[in-house]
């Protein structure tokens, strides 16, 4: 008999609830349905399947604000209760619960069983690095400036650009589907030969993330098309597919490379306040349960932002060892340029992945000149010394400072 | 050449932006990258690719209330961007974007070349009809009351009773996942037996909705053993596992059974006023476009709420004509009881289905006296009579008025 509990925490907003009640109608209502008013002998028979409340934590607006008084309520939920999938842990804990009111799902603890069940990503931080060979500095991502309506050969340059310039990571741009003129096999194809063609010249190994796409039930197959092809990572929009999905992707012993989750749609769960499921759970624990070795999320840094807390929040999961499964890269995203470096290392420290569109592609020497900005960056943070002063031996990344600045906070 | 477009509309918040500025930013960000520093000759490549900025409507808050100016704006994405998914649709229109600011999206529009690729519900409303041979009143469902730590001869009995009381349709808790007492194919076989146990004292077919859950690459698996097993239908976590999932099952020609669409963890969606994703669309639209046959959401009447204009909003999407996949049966859930089945009828119309589990099994006289309740309720409106004169006859009405009164408004 399995008497684990895996357990969720909640923030709740209401003018006058009774949060402790409330916290009790939620174990009993999302497990065994109803208790008080159970015969004795149903009790002893349910008491193993009840839900239990942990913590409820009122924070009282001062002045009595409106619409500011609020709960934190952590409750347990028998493991006995659900299967050990995504969907029947978020189901159990956040499915009828997400419409009742002003709540938001903040964090799950699920128990060491349950985490048993998954065994995360298969390479993760150090399987990535083993592939490449680099450990001693943050990957340099660089992402295509523009795919759709180009043709193979225009893919193919650009790939090449963006690997001359010393980038380790290349992916697809996340809305690059199947589509005529770069079908995912070929497109696989004319990429990973310009992959070897930039390795001639830079000595380097590179991993090119394509995007795996189409109807849910051929993404396996179509995924092992691609590495069949040649292709050496995925990316996935792990939102529109499901949590379930990335699990059983990264369970596959067949699909045998690491795989970068893109956040997209991922916007409209953590944003609000009131509603949703908190970044650092979505984009980070969920997504390095679930298996994926990198996890895109919004940078503090651009337009496209996520507070620097919940960005912190997020890498904390990814990289915490309080978890079975290998750390995750994070990949703070959009609004990089290399004067961001600096930052970017003290914000995220050494296991991070520098990953920029703009940043490459919009460097005045084109694209291999914008990717070696960024190396050389990364290389005057490791050598101690300020942009400033390592760009003067160092034309890209004077030229990248030209346009960009360097930001320190 | 497909020059088709699908159309997405958002409302996006913002005290200063440049909104037209913002909407040209959408439409040439998501699809083509960049637009005015191409040269002419791409241009003339990528036009076809080029999103158009359809409409863009801002409205100026009065006094200039802080929070309140915001602006709606549509955009045409060309179909030759993406493939015909519904994970590609979403990542399109509301990928990226979902994380760039408050931003919520409102309605899709898919060209007819795109809801083409979608044969929708195989029942539909008519269908449903069809199978259990009723035309002229709404639908009555019924919930177990409480499943988890159940044997099987108890929740047999429950079906039992719910099914004697004339119910049309039972379905599943959605957090019944598979599990050692109660596993799917026996579950099915016990509850089936139930229903044609009851059918010879009722005279009624019945269909029960099991609850189809584990992996995602195994459900179709899951879901033809269900069938094998005897089930008639189908209920499906479908946010969880995402709609493309949905949208693959219901076009399988082996899952000839109607699927209800449950809501769980939509609250994480479609409730906020400047993130997510609009009820009518994520319950509505795409729902019946992914092809459930009926579609459960938050009644207007309980604690669990969605307002009435949203729910308005759901069931014009499942019902409306200009949609070419079959109508879905709308099934607003939650706080449902007998003295509120005029105002659903009144607010719904006559393809509602009247879905009720504390309604059903707290009535005074047992599960079975409840489902008679609302079935006599439901003829106490067919036969133009309010419920309090109907009830003088029928004693379960009477009860049930007696419990939770009657509500009109
Ligand atoms: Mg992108
Ligand atoms: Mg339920």
């Amino acid at each position: 008999m399995n008497n684990a509990y895996s357990t969720a925490a909640y923030r709740l907003y209401d003018e006058k609830a009774d949060f402790d009640k409330k916290a009790q109608g939620i174990a009993v209502g999302l497990t065994v349905g109803s208790w008080t008013e159970l015969p004795e002998a149903a009790k002893q028979q349910m008491q193993r399947h009840l839900g239990q409340v942990v913590n409820v934590d009122v924070h009282e607006p001062v002045n009595g604000a409106p619409g500011e008084r609020y709960a934190d309520i952590t409750v347990a939920y028998p493991d006995v209760n659900f299967s050990r999938d995504l969907p029947a842990l978020l189901v159990t804990t956040f499915g009828k619960l997400s419409m009742d009111g002003r709540i938001k799902l903040i964090d799950l603890q699920p128990s060491s069983d349950f985490l048993g069940a998954f065994p995360g990503p298969k390479f993760g931080i150090k399987g990535v690095r083993d592939l490449l060979g680099v450990y001693d500095r943050p990957l340099v991502m660089s992402i295509f400036k523009s795919v759709i309506g180009h043709e193979l050969q225009g893919l193919r340059e650009q790939f090449l650009q963006q690997a001359l310039g010393g980038v380790d990571l290349i992916k697809d741009d996340e809305i690059l589907f199947e589509n005529p003129l770069t079908p995912l096999e070929q497109r696989v194809k004319v990429c990973m030969d310009a992959a070897r063609e930039a390795e001639q010249t830079t000595g380097q190994k590179l991993i090119y993330f394509t995007n795996l796409t189409g109807s849910t039930f051929k993404l396996k197959e179509n995924a092992k098309r691609a590495i069949d092809a040649g292709a050496n990572g995925l990316l996935f929009n792990v939102i529109a597919y499901g949590f379930d999905a990335l699990a059983e992707l990264a369970a596959d012993p067949g699909i045998n490379v690491p795989i970068a989750a893109h956040p997209a749609m991922a916007g409209a769960l953590y944003p609000s306040q009131h509603y949703g499921i908190a970044a650092p759970l979505l984009l980070g624990k969920l997504i390095r349960i679930a298996g994926a070795d990198l996890s895109l999320f919004p940078s503090p840094y651009g337009s496209v932002v996520m507070p620097k807390e919940e960005n912190l929040g997020v890498m904390e999961a990814l990289l915490t060892d309080a978890l079975p499964q290998k750390p995750v890269f994070p990949v703070p995203s959009a609004g990089i340029h290399p004067g961001l470096v600096p930052l970017i290392m003290s914000d995220f420290g050494p296991e991070v992945v520098v990953n920029a569109g703009g940043g490459v592609h919009g460097h005045p020497g084109g694209a291999a000149a914008g990717g070696r900005a960024f190396r050389q960056a990364v290389d005057a943070v490791r050598h101690g010394k300020t942009l400033e002063s390592y760009s003067e031996n160092h034309p890209e990344l004077r030229i990248a400072i030209e346009r960009w600045g360097v930001r320190t906070s």
